[in-house]
């Protein structure tokens, strides 16, 4: 039994209005697998990168647990690199450079020790790829959270909407809702993403929180406040290990469940973006994570006796 | 003891992507009372209106069991009557018209049997007259929330600084936090101004809910996600009354008051919107507020047990 994490390992240079980065290791699988490793121990990553990709990188996700095997090497080829410079708000930004490299024509390859996969995270990538992990693994994961961009629905709508049928949870944002549904009211865009094939829709909201919908249930959950956001690249991802991670970990799939896992990923995801980059996120506590959860306990609840 | 109302009881007319009013009954204080009633039932106002305005809509009041002793009727004059349409999203609007009226001298006196009031509600309105009522009630009431906009803000920047000062509770937006402030990140924002005067700021947040800031404490409520939005106006007024509303219920001034009082506010605020005007919050039943303070819990509660 494991939880396979597929997406980008790549590298990442960052301007924020606090600063900048040279090139420094990113990538969507990246930051999830390093998040899912708090609450889980056996998590697995299939991904590609150059021979420009550091050694110490590699390093410190054995440091974490976490299976190198499927992660290919290809030599005398580059790592993906995506560079991009975030506005004042922090909540747009453009992109600078994107360099596909590796990325361009990869092959999800899925090692034999790979197939007890039960948990599995579709990182952000072309639907087409995602997809071909889904049909190489033998037995189909009890749980598989699909995480995507309106890049894609721009360009692979069709791909996106065949893979989007196969996933028991999609994670997008707010806008990217809007635009695969075609409805502003986030409820009847959610109402009608839910009749494509996930039977859960989490939306992220970034500052605001985010909402996680199935059936005719809603769960509504906050953001941390901050009086800082340094670096929100990979924050999403982040979010998306912390919640697939505790999922493994609690290792039933209730709604219950998710909504704990959305907390723990909202936590996780609040520590990722006081840093550049994986720096914060490589190194917490368990009192760390705890204390910070306890913030969000301590941020949302409140005690109404409706019989008063 | 009561609770004092003082803002515009006025015209508008409404243009929403769902249909467009004549003139309809409006106004802060209009709201505001009447989100108050369903929780406490001494509720007074002190507005002003022209001879305009019809006696059926003074007798809702009374049929609230809302004391309109000091609402002014001007006679040969016209009520204030603003006029606004609102764009697709339903969170921008243009204003159309805005005749002052008998607001541009309204000058609010308090009768006597007002001097009992206990908790202050200063609707939305120049930031002058706000004060002039706090200055004309022989006893500092025990709680005073202020309602505000950027209109002040942009126009009358040093009396709005004025009185807050001499408010508990201030209650705007995150885009007038930002400009109150000069802060982006809200928690900077509420703690700049927490040092204005006020010891609690309520930031409203629309459809994604409300923050409660005092001292190093934060409260974040959701937003019920509705399917419809068909007519936003008179929300604020009436998330703002029904917290006062409950506040005075409560007897009490803590944190944790507020926090429920931010959920009634809010539930209050979501049957507004669901109708032009007032029309949704004239005939509420106790069980569908319960029924809809309900759903917030189930919104957002969740179950952490961190010694697991």
């Amino acid at each position: 039994m494991s939880l396979l994490v597929i997406g980008s390992v790549a590298f990442d240079a960052i301007e924020t209005p606090f600063g900048k980065t040279d090139k420094i290791v990113g990538g969507a699988a990246t930051f999830a697998s390093l998040a899912a490793s708090y609450f889980y121990d056996k998590v697995k990553i299939v991904a590609v990168v150059g021979d420009d990709f550091p050694q110490q990188a590699i390093d410190s996700f054995a440091a974490h647990h976490i299976d190198t095997e499927g992660l290919q090497v290809k030599q005398g080829e580059k790592s993906f690199f995506w560079s991009g410079r975030y506005h004042n708000d922090m909540n747009s930004r453009d992109t600078l450079i994107t360099e596909l490299n590796v990325l361009a024509d990869f092959d999800p390859i899925i090692p034999d020790n790979y197939q007890d996969c039960e948990y599995l995270m579709l990182g952000n990538l072309t639907p087409q790829v995602q997809q071909t992990v889904i049909s190489r693994l033998h037995k189909r994961p009890k749980l598989i959270v699909m995480d995507t961009m309106n890049f894609w629905m721009d360009i692979a709508l069709n791909d996106l909407l065949e893979t989007i049928k196969l996933v028991d949870v999609l994670t997008i944002n707010d806008a990217e809702a809007r635009q695969l549904s075609g409805e502003y009211s986030l409820v009847k865009a959610a109402r009608k993403i839910l009749t494509m094939g996930p039977a859960y829709l989490i939306i992220k909201k970034g500052e605001h929180g985010a909402l996680l919908f199935h059936e005719d249930k809603i769960f509504s959950a906050p953001a941390l406040p901050l009086a800082e956001v340094f670096d929100p690249t990979g924050a999403g991802d982040t979010f998306a290990g912390g919640f697939i991670g505790y999922m493994a970990k609690a290792g039933e799939v209730t709604f219950e469940h998710m909504k704990n896992a959305i907390i723990y990923g909202s936590a996780l995801a609040s520590f990722c973006v006081e840093k550049f980059g994986t720096e914060k996120i490589q190194n917490l506590s368990k009192q760390e994570v705890n204390a910070r959860i306890q913030e969000f306990i301590n941020l949302s609840k409140f005690e109404i006796d409706l019989e008063e």
